[in-house]
C-alpha cells in the first residue's frame, strides 16, 4: 500500500494506509499478515533501502509475489532488542556476509521470501576498536541456509503464520545490507517506530464494527420485557465503545496527518502513544462487547470469542505496552531534563549564582506556563460547547508541568530506573495527547459542520471528564508524600513475593504460627 | 463433597468446600464439572429435597454413580429466569407431570443422569386464580424423552460438557416436585445463592499458582542485562496478583464462615459481592501473568492462554456481574428503603410532624452514624499498624451512607431503574466489604502471630487505600451536580448510538456535510 507508484505500489500516505486498516482490521489474521509484510517485511527496503534495492526487490513485494518478513525478535531478546545473537560474518574476499542464527515468532516467517534480518556484525570503532554492532539485511529465501519452524499454535490471530526462521550459513551479498553497516539498531526501531500509528485506526475499525453488531442484538434480545438496550448497564457499554473508538480516531489521523506533513517529521512517540491506548482500548471493548452478548458471546458460533483472542496480541507485540510506556515517559521527558542537565553542569561549575528561579522558569516554559493557554474564551480556538473540557486540558497541563518539575528534581538522571513513576507519567501524556485530538477534531467538526457534530461533542465531553480525573489521580500518585503514592509499599511487597517466587500470605484457616 | 456423611458424602461445611476449591479451580473445566454437578445440579436436593428424595438420589450422586446437571436458562431466558417457557403439565390423574421444553447452555447436559429442571406450572393462587408459576423437578434421564445436543465449542472451559437439553413429554412423578410447586423460582435462586461464595477462594487458588509460575519465569528471565523481576513494572503485576488474592480469600472465608454459623443464615448479598469482585479480580491478574511472559503467554505451549479462555466465563455464569451488581446494589438498600416508605406513608398520613430530623437520624443508624465507629484506636479491634486502612474503610462507610440517603430521596422506588446508579452504589458496596474481609483477617493474623503477618498489614494497606479513592470517585459520580458525574451524558450518547444501531461520528477524513 505504501511502495511509491513507480515501484508498482499504491503509494499511500500514512493518512490513507490508516484508513484502509479500519477494513482490513476486520479480521485480525489478514491484518498481521498484511501489517507483517508490508508495515515491518519490507519497511526497511522502502525507508533506508538504496535505490538498487528498492528497484530489485519493492516491484515484486508491491505485486504479491514475493511475501516479506520481519526477523529481529530471538528467544533471548524480546524486548531487550540490542542483545540479539544471530550473526553475520563478513567473508574474506569481502563481497559477502555469512549469517548464523534464529529467529522467532516471525509473521510469516513460513511464507516469506524476502526477510529484512537483524545481526551481529564486527564494526571498527571510531577510536579503530573491534566492537559488535547490528546490521540490517535484506535476505532472500533462495540465498539457501533459510528454515523454519512448524507453525506456532496460538490463542489468536490463528489464521496468520508465525514461526521460528533459522539461518544456517546463509550468503548474503554486502549490496544487501540497509543502511549502513553497524547502523541496524536504528533501522529497525526506525521501522517499528513508522508502524504503529495504524494500531489506532485499526483498532477504532473493529470497535466500529463491533457496536454495529451488538446494537442490532441489545435492540432485538429482551429480558426483563425490555429490550437491552434499555438497561443503563448495556447503554454505558455502548458508550464505552464509541468513546474508546472516537478517542483512537482522533490520535490516529491526527498522528498519521502529521506524518505525511514535508519533512516527515518524527512522530514516534505519539505514535506510541496510539498503540498503548488503542491496544488496551481495543481489549477492554471487545470483553464488553462479547459481555453485551452473555452466553453467546462466549461461544464459537459468534465471533465475539474470536476477537477477544486476537485482540489479546495487540498489548504484546510491536513493542510491549510496558516498554512503549517508558519509551513515551523517558522521550517526553527528554528534553526537559536536557534542561535540567545543562543547569547542574553550570552550578558545579560554580555558577550557582544561575539562580534557581531561572532554572524553574525555563522548564516551565517547557512544560507549559498557566493555566490559561488561550484554547478557550474569545479568540480561543476551542468551541464553546467544548471549553469545560479545553480547560480541563489546560488545567492538566498546567500542573502536569510542576509534577514533571518536581520529578525531575527528585530524581535526576536516576528517574530512567523509576518505572513506577514512569508508568504514571505515560499514562498521563497518553492522556493529554487524546484530550488534545479529541478536542481539536470536535472543533473543526463543529466549525465546518459534519454531520452529527453534537454527538462528537458528547464523547469528547465524556473523554476528557475522565480523563482529567484519572490525570488527577495519577500526579497525586506521583507526589513524594500523597496518600495516593503507593510505589513503595508495591516495591515493597513486591520484592517479598519475588524472593519467595510465591505468595507469601498464611492461609485464613491457619491457626497458628 | 457436601452430601452429608449419612447419604455417602464427605459433609464439608461452605468453608472447606471453599478450601477444596482452591486446589480443583486449578483447572477450569474440571472446576466447572464438579460445580455443575454439586454446586447447583444436585443441590436443590440437598438444601429443598424431602427425606425421601435424598435418601433415593444423593448416595449415587455422592458415589458419582449419577452425574447431575442444574436446567434452569433457556433460548429467551437468561439473567431473567423468570420467564422460562418449559412447561410442566399435570396428567389427570395427578399422579406425574408432562414436561416439555428446551434448555440450553446446561453443564453435563449430555454427561447427567439427574437433573434439576426449572418448569411453568399451572397453581391456584390465593384468590382462587390459575396462575403460571416456576416449580423444580428432580427428572431422571431415565424418565424418557430426554435428549441433548452436541456440546457446544467454546472460548474456553473445553473439557467441560456444555449443551442443550430437551424434554418431550417427560413423565415426572408428583413426588419428584422439589419444594412446592409453584415455589421453583425460589429454589433456583437458593441454590445459586448458595454456590457463588465458592468462586473467591478458586479464583484465588489460579492466582496464587500463576504467581508462582510467573515469579519462576520473572526470576529467570533477563532482558537489559537485569532479571525481569527487577523492574518495576514487573514488580507491580507480582503486587497486584497478591493483592486480588488476598481480598479474595479474605472475602470468601469470611462469607464461608457466615454461611456455615448456625442458622445458616442469608448470605447471598455477601456471595455475589465475592462473585463480581472475584471474577473480574481472575481475568484481570490472568492477563496480567500472561503479559509477564510477553509472546509466550500466547502460545498454547503454556498454560496462560488457557487460564485466560477459561476464566472468561466466570464474569458470565452464575448470574452476570450486571444482574448481580443490580442484586447487591438493591438488596443493600432495600432495609434504607423500608425506613424510606414507612416514613413517606406517615407524611402522607398527615404526620408532617415526624420530623425530617428523626427520619434523618434513623436512616443515619441504619448507614452509619460518625466516622468514628470506634474500629481503631484505644480499644479499637483493628491493629495499630491497619489505623489507617481503618479510618479510611469509617469514612468511607459515613460517605456512603450520607451518599445513599441523598439517592433515596432523590429517586425514591424508581431507583430500581437508574442502573448507573446503582452499579456505583454496588462497587462501593463491594470495596467496603473487602476492605472489612482485609481488615479484619489481617488484625486477626497479627494478634495470633500468623508467619509472614507483615505482609498481610502491607497488601491490607494497599488495598484499602486504593479502595478508599476509588469508593470517593464514585461517591462523587453519585451526586448529583458533581462534573464527576457523567450518567446524563453517557445515557444520551448511547441512546443516539443505539438508535442508529452504528457509530455516530463522522468520520475524522470527512470534509463536508
Amino acid at each position: 500500500m505504501q511502495i511509491p507508484e513507480e515501484y508498482g505500489g499504491l503509494g499511500l500516505s500514512n493518512t490513507m494506509y490508516a484508513r484502509l486498516g479500519e477494513i482490513t482490521s476486520l479480521d485480525g489474521s489478514i491484518a498481521v499478515t498484511l501489517a507483517a509484510h508490508q508495515a515491518i517485511g519490507l519497511k526497511g527496503i522502502l525507508i533506508a533501502g538504496t535505490d538498487e534495492q528498492k528497484s530489485k526487490y519493492l516491484p515484486r513485494l508491491a505485486s504479491g509475489e514475493h511475501i516479506a518478513a520481519f526477523c529481529l525478535t530471538e528467544p533471548g531478546s524480546g524486548s531487550d532488542a540490542a542483545s540479539i545473537q544471530t550473526r553475520a560474518t563478513l567473508s574474506e574476499d569481502g563481497k559477502y556476509f555469512l549469517l548464523n542464527g534464529s529467529k522467532v515468532w516471525i509473521s510469516n516467517g513460513g511464507l516469506a521470501s524476502i526477510f529484512t534480518v537483524f545481526a551481529r556484525t564486527e564494526v571498527v570503532d571510531k577510536d579503530g576498536q573491534l566492537k559488535d554492532k547490528i546490521t540490517a539485511f535484506i535476505v532472500e529465501r533462495d540465498f539457501g541456509g533459510v528454515t523454519h519452524g512448524k507453525p506456532e499454535d496460538k490463542l489468536g490471530i490463528r489464521g496468520s503464520n508465525t514461526c521460528e526462521v533459522h539461518f544456517e550459513n546463509t550468503k548474503v551479498p554486502i549490496e544487501n545490507v540497509i543502511g549502513e553497516v553497524g547502523g541496524g539498531f536504528k533501522v529497525a526501531m526506525n521501522i517499528l517506530n513508522s508502524g504503529r500509528f495504524s494500531m489506532g485506526s485499526a483498532s477504532a475499525g473493529m470497535i466500529k464494527k463491533l457496536i454495529e453488531m451488538t446494537a442490532e442484538y441489545a435492540c432485538t434480545r429482551k429480558q426483563f420485557n425490555k429490550k437491552l438496550s434499555e438497561f443503563g448497564l448495556i447503554q454505558e457499554k455502548f458508550c464505552f465503545m464509541a468513546v474508546k473508538a472516537y478517542v483512537m480516531e482522533s490520535m490516529a489521523y491526527l498522528t498519521a496527518g502529521m506524518m505525511d506533513r514535508p519533512g516527515f517529521p518524527d512522530c514516534s512517540v505519539e505514535a506510541a502513544m496510539v498503540k498503548v491506548f488503542s491496544s488496551e482500548g481495543a481489549w477492554a471493548c471487545v470483553s464488553e462487547a462479547l459481555q453485551i452478548l452473555g452466553g453467546l458471546g462466549y461461544m464459537k458460533d459468534y465471533p465475539y470469542e474470536r476477537y477477544l483472542r486476537d485482540s489479546r496480541i495487540l498489548l504484546i507485540f510491536e513493542g510491549t505496552n510496558e516498554i512503549l510506556r517508558m519509551y513515551i515517559a523517558l522521550t517526553g521527558m527528554q528534553h526537559a531534563g536536557k534542561i535540567l542537565t545543562d543547569k547542574i553542569k553550570e552550578i558545579k561549575k560554580g555558577n550557582v549564582g544561575v539562580a534557581l528561579g531561572e532554572f524553574l522558569n525555563k522548564l516551565r516554559d517547557t512544560m507549559g506556563r498557566k493555566v490559561d493557554y488561550g484554547l478557550v474564551g474569545v479568540g480561543g480556538v476551542v468551541h464553546p460547547s467544548l471549553q469545560e473540557s479545553g480547560k480541563k486540558l489546560e488545567e492538566n497541563i498546567y500542573y502536569f508541568g510542576t509534577t514533571v518539575r518536581g520529578l525531575l528534581s527528585r530524581f535526576g538522571k536516576t528517574i530512567v530506573d523509576e518505572q513506577l513513576v514512569l508508568k504514571r507519567v505515560a499514562d498521563i501524556v497518553i492522556n493529554i495527547y487524546a484530550m488534545t485530538a479529541t478536542i481539536s477534531r470536535a472543533s473543526r467538526s463543529i466549525s465546518i459542520g459534519l454531520r452529527n457534530h453534537d454527538h462528537e461533542v458528547l464523547l469528547t465531553n465524556i473523554f476528557c471528564t475522565e480523563a482529567y480525573f484519572k490525570n488527577n489521580y495519577a500526579m497525586a500518585q506521583l507526589q513524594k508524600y500523597a496518600d495516593e503514592n503507593l510505589d513503595d509499599h508495591i516495591k515493597k511487597a513486591a520484592k517479598q513475593i519475588l524472593e519467595k517466587r510465591a505468595y507469601m500470605c498464611s492461609h485464613p484457616l491457619d491457626r497458628t504460627f
